[in-house]
C-alpha cells in the first residue's frame, strides 16, 4: 500500500471488484480494501443462479475470486485491511486504516450490508447449506420443502412469500405474537394458505449435518422447547449497513443507508456509496457489480474535473507572475 | 406469444435479458420482445472485458446468448417483435406491436439506444473489426496505435480523451471548425499533446479487409480526398434512444432519454424503463443489467401491491352483497 492513490475503494464484495475493474481500466491509480474475506455476501453463496451470463450457475466463492482476479489484471491493489474513519484534507479524502492512513481524491464505498445473525448453534457452519439471509438467492432450492423464516418485520414477510412460491410451507417464527410488518404484507401473509406462524418462540439451535435438518425453538413465555423439521431456515432479524464511519460525514437513514442519486453520489464531492450501503438498492450482484461501474464511471469524469482546475490554477499562476 | 403477461420486456438486450431472468424467477409470466438480435449492443462486440465474473473477456455475442438462454431457463418467452406503441386500459398497459396486441400489469422499457452511423462503406462490415462506438469498451484494444475518433460534441471528446491513454495517436475528425462539446472538454482535448484535429472534413469510405487500416477523408471546403492510416475508428455523431414510441406516455429529455428514479420508475405506475434507454444511464452492459434486475424487483413488488388491491376489492364486494 502506497500513502495517496487516484481511488480508495472500501469493500471487497462485487461493487467493490466492478468498481476496482472500471477505475483501473481508466487507468486510475486504485487500491480497494477488504476486511475480512473479498467476495461479500456471495462468498458464503454456495450457488449464484441469478448473475446474467451463468445460465448453470456459479459458485459464489468462485464468481467472487473472477471479480478479483479480473480488477487486480487492469491494476486494482487488493489489501486486507478495515476503514475506521475518513477524514478530509483540501481535494483529498483521508482514510484511516488498520494498516495506517492513505489518502485520494476519490473514495468510492463499497462496504455492503451485513444481516444480523441470531448468534445459535449451527447458523455460521451451515450457512450455504440450509441456512440463508436472501430468498430471492436461494428460494429456489426449496420446491416442495419445509423452510423456516425467522423475524417479523417487512424483510420476514416479503422473503417469507416469495419462499410461498416454492417452498411447500413456510413457517414463521417470531418472538412475540405481534409483527412489525407493514399491515399489506401482514394481510398478505395471513391470506397465504402454506404460511403458518409459530409466535412468542425464538431459535435456540440449527440442527444438521452437512445440511439443516431441523431447530430446535424456545417459548419465551412457557420456556418449553420443541423441534421442527425444516430443510431452509431464512434469517431475516435486521440488516447491519457497514456505515459505521460515514456518521457525521454524509446522510445517513434510519436503517443506516446512504442516500445517493443515479450516479451514487453522496453530497461529498468525490464520495461515493454504491451497492448494499446505499439507500434503494436492489440487493443483488449483478445491481451491486452495476452500481460499482457506475461510481467509478462518476469518479472518473469527477478527476477529470479536477485535473483540469488544478491546470487552469496553474495558468493563472503563471500568468500573474 | 399468449394475448396477456404479468410482465412485458421490451427490448433484449442485456437489461431486457436480467428483466426477464428476475421476472421469471419471480413466477410471473413473462413476455420479452426483440426487433432485430438478441443481445443488443454487445452483440456486435467481438470481446467484452469489462462484465464483472469474466477476467478472461468474454464474446460479446456469446455473453449475449447465454444471458439469454438464463432468462428462458426460468420461464421468459423471447419473441421477435417490434413495439410500435403503448396503450393503457385500467390496470393493463397493451403494447402494440407488429406481431399483434399484447397486455400486461407492467411493462419493462429496455430498448437501449443505437448510436448514429455514419452510412459509409465498410462502417457496417468492420463494426466490432476497429469500427466501434464505444471508447470505454475497446479503447484497451489500441495500445500504441493510431485511432481516428468522428464527431464534434461532448461524447467525441470524452471518450477521445480517454483513448489517449492507450492510443499513441487520437485524430478527432469534424466536419466544422467549431465543436459543439463543452469548454472544458475542449480545453482538456486541445492541451492533450497526443491528440490532434482535422477541421472540415469528414469520412467518405472505412479500408480495411478483416480489420480496419485507413480510412477516405473528403474537405467539405475543397473536395480534396486523402487516406489516413488508423487501426480503429470511434464514431460520435449522436445517440438515438428507442424510446419514439414513449413520447406523450412519459417524460422524455431533449436527448431522447427517459428520467426514472433509483428503481428505474418512471411517474407511470407499473411502467419501468431501464437500461440506455433512461437518463443518466452509466451505459455498461452491468449496469444495464443491474438496471434490469432491479425494475424487475420494483415490479414484483408493484404486483404484490396490485394483488393485494384486487384481494381487498373482493372481499369488499363480498361484504356488501
Amino acid at each position: 500500500m502506497d500513502k495517496e492513490y487516484d481511488v480508495i475503494i472500501i469493500g471487497g464484495g462485487p461493487t467493490g471488484m466492478a468498481a476496482g475493474l472500471y477505475a483501473s481500466r481508466g487507468r486510475r491509480k486504485t487500491l480497494l480494501m477488504e476486511k475480512a474475506v473479498t467476495g461479500g455476501q456471495i462468498a458464503t453463496t454456495s450457488l449464484v443462479e441469478n448473475y446474467p451470463g451463468f445460465p448453470e450457475g456459479v459458485d459464489g466463492y468462485e464468481l467472487g475470486q473472477m471479480m478479483e482476479e479480473q480488477a487486480k489484471k487492469y491494476g486494482t491493489e487488493v489489501i486486507e485491511a478495515e476503514a475506521t474513519a475518513l477524514e478530509f484534507d483540501g481535494r483529498y479524502r483521508i482514510v484511516k486504516t488498520t494498516e495506517g492512513d492513505v489518502r485520494a481524491p476519490v473514495v468510492i464505498v463499497t462496504t455492503g450490508a451485513e444481516h444480523r445473525k441470531l448468534g445459535v448453534e449451527g447458523e455460521a457452519r451451515l450457512t450455504g447449506y440450509g441456512v440463508s439471509y436472501c430468498a430471492t438467492c436461494d428460494g429456489a432450492f426449496f420446491k416442495d420443502q419445509v423452510v423456516a423464516v425467522i423475524g417479523g418485520g417487512d424483510a420476514a414477510l416479503d422473503e417469507g412469500l416469495f419462499l410461498t412460491r416454492y417452498a411447500s410451507k413456510v413457517v414463521v417464527i417470531h418472538r412475540r405474537d405481534q409483527l412489525r410488518a407493514s399491515m399489506i404484507l401482514q394481510e398478505r401473509a395471513f391470506a397465504t394458505p402454506n404460511m403458518e406462524f409459530i409466535w412468542y418462540t425464538v431459535v435456540e439451535e440449527i440442527i444438521g449435518d452437512k445440511k439443516v435438518n431441523s431447530i430446535r425453538l424456545k417459548n419465551v413465555n412457557t420456556e418449553q422447547e420443541s423441534i421442527l423439521e425444516v430443510a431452509g431456515v431464512f434469517i431475516y432479524v435486521g440488516l447491519v449497513p457497514n456505515t459505521a464511519f460515514l456518521k457525521g460525514i454524509v446522510a445517513i437513514d434510519n436503517a443506516g443507508h446512504a442516500p445517493v442519486n443515479l450516479w451514487m453520489e453522496t453530497k461529498v464531492p468525490g464520495l461515493y456509496v454504491a451497492g448494499d450501503a446505499r439507500a434503494d438498492a436492489a440487493r443483488q450482484v449483478v445491481s451491486a457489480a452495476g452500481d460499482g461501474a457506475t461510481a467509478a464511471i462518476a469518479a472518473d469524469r469527477y478527476l477529470n474535473e479536477l485535473q483540469e482546475e488544478l491546470r487552469r490554477e496553474e495558468v493563472s499562476v503563471a500568468n500573474r507572475s
